[in-house]
């Protein structure tokens, strides 16, 4: 069988609960440098060892908008996402509980969560939840990620 | 005189309708394919021009998630927000009313909007609201940022 | 239902025939750029546009180590490989029947050609043939790539 | 108040003696690599730890271009010099007292030590003092930089 | 004298056992994290530190095709090979006797190994046997690189 | 013959008028996104095309010091300087007769000048004129670099 990697999701592919655990990525001072070059985020508590010691975290934490952003990308590359997203809506409920440093490896769980209508019959809104875990199967993020798909069907009922 | 790049700042420090409008960023193809490097987001509609010829977009357009990690780094570059935030507590009425493509020229107007307490007499909570322009001067994504502050004076009434 | 991203695979679990079509990628200077950066090759052909043009190619190309490395990539990222693969035993019959351009775009179609054994009873090596195929759906480059899986019962006769 | 991060700035706008000390930045492998990789100075005092644990230095030390170019952006990124900058002219006087190690936290100090006239009265010569400093408070790279920019008034005398 | 870094090489200008050895590379995370970044390999072996620590390698290992493409630049970059090469037909033999770790340094050692003719008398083809060795002078791989060169005399018996 | 890619070179391995013409590179927009998220160098001259295009070069230009930069690194890498540099001393009589656009392609000249000798018997110092030169064989930087050389035998008058 020849599968694709990416194929046209609709609404009505997605039932709540489902879901994808992404592989792991142990993050290095690597994606920091990456991340802050691309960015232009130096905030001194990621990229300056010498003041981080004289924080509350008493060392560099990565950058909460980094794991946001490969948790997006982590989520979607093994294909569960599909590929006819129509538009990102952004993200509510975002919480840290606790900070990331540099060794953790990371992995996110994404789950559907919640399917919203919208006021066009042919659109509707997935809501989900994206939780990202490090290696003590710790919490260190959470969100809900809102992303706009087409009905297979527009007029039926969901 | 000597200014620091980066200075202590308290919520003391911001008044509702302060701001830093940011430099300008022309966004180019190396951008995009920094930004997939790093955080595996290679959704098509970014990084397939074939696949987004037949979308509604006509062409590639940039990811959402870049832009949004762009301005924040934008933003903080030149020392408006200091280097005291305590913690980022996410976004909040994210809007994103048109595409953004490879070869325009973003920029980033963030304000203050408003001043928060918390629970605790110490801290507070910043909410400024970036929006990013383009070369048109159109709005192409606004959001809410959260940020955590001290006080300088914990008693304080604001 | 929770799918996970990256399964543990066996050489039971692909039949000859089975296979897998990536998303596409449209190369851009930047990809060209990042390969000369970490690889060092700075062969003329690839970087430098005014020797190029004098060349029975009119033009820069591609290199051809990179699509072969992104074509390993492209494959694997999906899940479809899984994540035990024991060892790469590198590559047989490559042919690069064309030249690939900036701007083109390609995607890789990876399928089981052939499965062999080895001395040991609890290895095989799976034999697949990878194409990278560009907008005009012509091969742009085709090779066989030995990888070496476990057995999930090694007696068993395949 | 809503300020812009980048000024036009006139000669008539430095003082001797003004200036600014840039955030701090701890330079890891990813540094020395991305540089490597971009301006092709793969020196093996700098990216071979076997060559380097055998020179008078006993291990790698950071490329002097490297802190040279991160001093200039370092020094520029906040807004201190404006963005009226006509010409970069060069550099004058480096030293180099002592090498940089990864891992070393580094930050710039940037003052005007001289203006000159040039023959032409629209346009001066700003003559700034680097200084890149560690986590020491030791000196590990010093230069001037010279910067044209334009009179506000050009009949002005200074 | 002037030399030039790349010169027209022809067939002739190779003799069985001419080689080059190249400059050292410490191999970091932030090779690794660029390689992933672009060719989209992120196989957990390679990346997640935790998956790596239960394997046999116990910990992580090197991308083979990342040293596979490095030694490729390696022994071109310093000129041995000329800018002549007409194309490049793959890869022959390729072994990996053992991993290669962050913080392992290698080098290649490229050798002409054989020439062998073409249908077309302008054309031959040049075998070079690449070896990659780490600091502990253990062969971590070995493959034939097969190149198409053009003949100066194409009526010259080799 | 096997030729090493660094060797050890002395004073004495220098006559004035040696030099080394290096390979050529078309510079992209990834050149100079590369070396912004580097170095922080975000100067809207070269990378806002809305700004650069409202000034005298009417569009974006590379920045000076990545052309510095990359000169020194394509100067070395092919093993004219050998890889027994003492030490880096900075740079003399730099100029910048005309800018360079993205899209041209540059190489690099550099010529022994002159021979230095130093208050230490064993330490010389190597003066080389670095020219920059474009695809139409205009030079676009100039400048001295100075590198610290052994003597083979520090007696020797030169």
């Amino acid at each position: 069988m020849m599968r694709k990697a990416f194929e046209t999701k609709y609404m009505e592919d997605f039932e709540i609960g489902d879901g994808v655990e992404s592989f792991g990525v142990t993050i290095t001072d690597a994606h920091l440098v990456a991340w802050a070059s691309l960015t232009l985020d130096h905030f001194p508590l990621h990229m300056d060892e010498e003041f981080a010691k004289n924080t509350i975290f008493k060392g560099r934490i990565v950058h909460g908008p980094l794991l946001f952003a490969m948790s997006i990308g982590l989520a979607g590359i093994n294909g569960f996402l599909g590929d006819s997203i129509i538009a990102w809506l952004g993200v509510e409920n975002m919480r840290i509980p606790r900070p990331t440093r540099i060794g953790d490896t990371i992995r996110v769980r994404a789950t559907v969560k919640e399917k919203r209508k919208t006021s066009k019959p042919e659109r509707g809104i997935l809501v989900l939840t994206y939780e990202i875990i490090n290696q003590r199967d710790e919490t260190v993020m959470v969100f809900d990620n809102l992303l706009m798909y087409p009905f297979r069907e527009p007029a039926s009922v969901h």
